[in-house]
């Protein structure tokens, strides 16, 4: 097999890694809602199956009106994908920047579609605690095609204070740039609707907005996120970029009927709000540093780089952060899980922590 | 809605175009199989939706171990994708070919996808019979990055005669050029399984071949292709360009079903070599001009340029091939259907042709 570097990201729960017999893999390492997929949005992929004879419809029509009315953003600026992470490769080929900028540790698809795109990659740096600063909006310059803004970051978890977004958005404008702000995870967060750059989509026409059902909904393996435009130019872009039947039908029908589930989001929240913090306290009283994530997980760093291989012989897939550009072994990030799997996770930190191995 | 040109390919079943109160759409627009989805490749689907929390395995490796098995090809010689359309992109994006060739007519998204990378599109322009002759052969040149050959063509089901292809593959190789030869169709023609370019693929490092599950399968909505390539240099670039999990939970399972069923091409075959020749009978019978296509579908000329609308009037939907370089609103392609539905749609050619309208 040729293409075992593609494994860059967490939830690879495939890879045979030889655990004893008995041992189930519980995955640590993919940021998914602990809730799990809600039964009607189960409900309607099974359903569309059925549908799935013909080609889906190209351009999602049902879905981004739903979108639409739920945004108050017109349909003809939603560009559906397969996965949020389509949408990123699509827009760079849309766009063909010569260069773009990314923060690091960020995302590392960001970097890869620049990449695939044959755009240079510059990276600004996080200071220390991660907390994002005034190296991104400064290093936007004349050469800078788009820019890409995780929000909250992954891995960190950490979202932007208040007005950071606007000021890098008119940065960008100023500079000639776009700007895609990632929230695939912000709605996991406290007060994400107060952070949400989705307002300054009427005022940017240079942003973007990326949003997944993915993670919320825990239906990684179904693909589906979108893309909310600020002009309709960049939208019509994106939507001619790649094939033109992204999305399946599958997808189309789980993301219609998440949309009607609309307090899905809060009680995820309410739920975090009392495990994250647990699940903190586990790893700060085994020596760990915690990083403030606000999000569905956690970043942290780990006396040594060991970690992952120790999690792995008990049960527990975690994502090790060694391959961020500025990270090393030491970094790592979980997810925070359901209650009885938080508490084996902690207790597998104890046991790690008493016998060191 | 800013995307309504996305619209140039059949199947768009998803258009509201007025019809009376009671008059179902019948789809003869895409080539789908008449036999439909197997029960078992449904069953995979509906049971995969449940595995679907997860991220898909991004390497697709019981799929490709599969496939693997079948065509005595080495797993890291296949790519799968989000459908073959996703792997035309994903090609073009790795590659980067400042040029591309492709016939005319022909499957319009090798021509968008060239485009979308940034490539120049060079047409071969078929003869007046489509029978495909020494016109792309003359046209690859030292310049030509990639060519695109689609055995048999669509929207012609015209196949290549022996030993065009491995003529073909030669000059691209002296050239310099990738070829992929797109079989997406291949199976539904008598005798496929000796026009096949994959034992090319053991001797020509620039060969590639695509092939759907899309259409012989008929889940076109859950989306599923894959490319076999000639060498593992070209495999691990395509795989690297484009997101890490373009395919679905369920297209994996979905196909992986489909393998387990080897009798259904011959099946489909079978039920085609009855019917293809009933359709073509009533089209000429009616005035069309037939193309001898081999395919589960028909290339054909009608007298005049208004005969979709006047069937879409009677609630069939068929490809007007109008928007292809080369053909003009006369040439119309059509699926073969069920029994009943090609007996429909001939009583309503017969219909059109004795009122006129």
């Amino acid at each position: 097999m040729s293409c075992e570097n593609a494994l860059v990201h967490g939830g690879d729960i495939y890879t045979d890694r030889g655990l004893p017999l008995g041992v189930r893999l519980c995955d640590f390492s993919a940021n998914l809602n602990p809730l799990g997929m809600p039964p009607a949005v189960r409900e309607a992929a099974v359903s569309a199956v059925s549908a799935s004879e013909a080609y889906p419809d190209p351009l999602c029509r049902e879905l981004r009106a739903a979108l639409a009315a739920q945004y108050g953003i017109p349909a003809g600026r939603i560009v559906c994908g397969n996965g949020a992470a389509d949408l990123l490769y699509r827009l760079v080929w849309a766009v063909k920047p010569a260069s773009g900028l990314v923060q690091a540790p960020s995302f590392a698809e960001y970097a890869l579609a620049l990449q695939n795109a044959g755009a240079k990659v510059q990276y600004a740096p996080l200071p220390p605690d991660f907390r994002p600063g005034e190296e991104l909006p400064r290093a936007v310059g004349a050469g800078t095609g788009v820019v890409f803004f995780c929000n909250p970051n992954n891995p960190t978890g950490i979202s932007a204070p208040r007005g950071y977004v606007r000021a890098l958005a008119e940065k960008c404008r100023a500079a000639g740039a776009l700007l895609l702000v990632d929230e695939c995870f912000l709605d996991f967060i406290e007060g994400g609707e107060e952070k949400t750059a989705v307002p300054l989509l009427a005022e940017f026409e240079n942003l973007l907005v990326l949003k997944a059902f993915t993670k919320m909904y825990a239906m990684a393996g179904l693909r589906l996120g979108y893309l909310l435009c600020g002009s309709d130019a960049v939208a019509e872009q994106v939507s001619h970029s790649g094939q033109a039947w992204s999305v399946s039908t599958p997808a189309q029908a789980a993301g219609l009927a998440a949309l009607g589930i609309p307090d899905y989001p809060a009680r995820t929240r309410a739920f975090l709000a009392k495990e994250r913090p647990l699940l903190a306290n586990a790893l700060r009283q085994c020596g760990a540093e915690v990083f403030p994530s606000e999000a569905n997980y956690l970043f942290f760093r780990w006396p040594d780089e060991h970690l992952p291989e120790k999690l792995l012989r008990r049960g527990f897939l975690i994502r090790s952060c060694g391959n961020y550009p500025g990270l090393d072994g030491r970094y790592n990030r979980i997810a925070v899980r359901t209650r009885e799997e938080n508490a084996a996770f902690a207790a597998a930190l104890l046991d790690i922590t008493r016998k060191g191995d």
